[in-house]
């Protein structure tokens, strides 16, 4: 590996690899991190390595870890439907799962440390999500103020910094940025509910969100749907 | 399960047994997390499991969560030794695991959400200890910061308390505590290096403060060593 590094939050979504094109266009080389957390399609894992292999990552680690065992999310629990063509109604989700962003973050604080980087990358949006706590500048903000409390890295005067850079991005917005990095959104998976082969439900919030974006970015969606 | 409820981190070790004696004297329902992380001796789990089961928990849960995947620390690391007979030398030890006590309590926020917990317990201590940072009062507080940020819970009204009482505690108020709560610390496991069997090697730094816990509080020591 070469030159400063940065851990990345890699989901195989379209949010994600465009942060992993920035931390790249921004002169790091790009430790990607992803999990194999019980989710019930395991297709955004495929995603994930063929966006890192796309972008030319230093390095991909993906670590298993079991959020079933916590449970409480209908991304982790069969028991859950995935609610269908509902964008936009009120409160929280039942997508969101407890505490996922604190826990990924956290691993990638760990990672972070052990590979020498200083700067951890996610994406967080606030604006054009479905509404989940840990996706706020409010969120981001306290992550970097425990880190810099929490590591042997920042007690040795390396502190960490935590990059949200689409946090007040619109999706369309997130979309054109990628474009002009040459991501190929072709690769990325954001649909809750797939099929096996990775088609695209269509009517999941993260399909609704991820078609009004490329409408409104004026860009061609090159998402499978079913 | 009866009553309010609390996750409390259960190693299986002197300390985390006494801060679950310690949440159950409070009128908490215990909800003890345990984590399968690639340690190198998996005789703490055991311990653990004996330990839930000595306390009367509510429930126990055991995630898997590979650390290994991350690497950094001589307690997940088979290439890294385990120092012996060298505590208070300087410095932050190589038993160090990158952001540990932050991947357990992300873990534990998720889990106290999902079970309607308010409160999580953990064994930090910022005296007797090796000089991680992670447990230092500044760090527990950075925590519960991010979790009252973090979460759907607290946004709907039910914040979240980390409680570390054992924080400033020497090992020997430790003991003293645990034992007039009824803790068998027979169940508990505190060595870095043991044998397969479980007995403990009585040099690493975790064997030494252990047994001089147990003699400045004039406890006999109940540890098998070799």
């Amino acid at each position: 590996m070469e030159g400063k590094r940065a851990v990345v939050l890699l989901s195989g979504g379209l949010d994600s690899a465009t942060v992993a094109a920035l931390a790249r266009a921004a002169g790091f080389s790009v430790c990607a991190l992803s999990f194999d957390y019980g989710q019930r399609h395991r297709y955004e894992l495929t995603a994930a390595k063929d966006v890192a292999a796309h972008l030319g990552v230093a390095e991909h680690r993906v670590v298993r870890l079991d959020l079933r065992a916590i449970g409480g999310s209908a991304l982790t629990d069969d028991a859950w439907a995935v609610p269908k063509d509902s964008l936009g109604k009120e409160g929280i989700p039942v997508t969101y799962v407890p505490a996922r962003n604190t826990i990924f973050l956290a691993m990638a604080l760990g990672y972070a440390e052990t590979v020498g980087a200083s700067d951890l990358y996610f994406g967080a949006n606030a604006l054009d999500y479905s509404g989940y706590p840990d996706c706020r500048p409010a969120f981001v903000e306290a992550f970097e103020r425990l880190a810099n409390v929490a590591t042997k890295a920042a007690d040795e005067g390396r502190p960490f910094k935590v990059h949200a850079p689409l946090i007040r991005m619109t999706k369309a917005e997130i979309i054109r940025a990628g474009v002009a990095l040459g991501v190929d959104y072709a690769l990325t998976h954001s649909c809750y509910d797939p099929s096996p082969d990775g088609t695209s439900c269509g009517h999941c919030d993260s399909c609704l969100l991820r078609k009004r974006g490329f409408a409104e970015a004026g860009v061609p969606d090159p998402t499978r749907y079913a």
